[in-house]
């Protein structure tokens, strides 16, 4: 099982891809058969091929993650972060809770994206 | 599918029942067949029965929950929320992010709770 810290800096380095317009390092930090349901209820996104896409989509848009609040672990394979993600191209501010769940080599295997139509503001 | 006001209020009234002490407000939240995961990778709690026996003992200890950000919802039936329990009782302060699945009827089916053992200080 990944430790405390491995979870916790994947979630800093997927900030900190956003930030840098680093897509593949984004991309990166999930393994081959990865699943991304971002928001939850929508069609998951599966693979690192689709998932790598859907990034550099994301990153392309100018988007930057601002964190709420500390990055959480847990007991088990999982770590969850609480933040805002500005998308200057569409003028919009969208408060989000991504969890993470990772496998034994550290590698993220799933990412729920909690965010609903009520939490999309003009930034 | 609720939503997105019911299940936030669902949320907004779980840390309402723990602010007035009231175990049986908060497990009044779950369905019969809930399951609550917390810390998520520690063994899940099953039914009504074990969940007010756990909200009980939660709410008892005078536990507080603050809210770090606004609550999230979903494009499904999910909602979130970061925030850190105040345990006076045992001087301890825990930051938090909860995820509650709901059923058709608004009930919470499963509560996952992420936190870690660095995200508890000495409060």
């Amino acid at each position: 099982m990944p430790t405390q810290d491995q979870m916790k800096q994947a979630l800093q380095a997927y900030i900190d891809g956003f930030a840098a317009g680093d897509a593949a390092a984004v991309a990166a930090l999930f393994a081959d058969d990865a699943v991304v349901e971002d928001p939850v209820g929508n069609p998951p996104i599966s693979g690192r091929a689709a998932i790598e896409e859907f990034y550099t989509n994301a990153v392309g848009a100018g988007s930057k993650l601002v964190l709420e609040a500390p990055i959480r672990g847990s007991h088990g394979n999982a770590a969850a972060m609480a933040f805002t993600v500005e998308v200057p191209e569409m003028g919009l501010r969208i408060r989000v809770i991504d969890v993470m769940t990772f496998n034994e080599d550290g590698k993220i295997v799933a990412m729920r994206a909690h965010w609903g139509p009520d939490d999309v503001e003009q930034s």
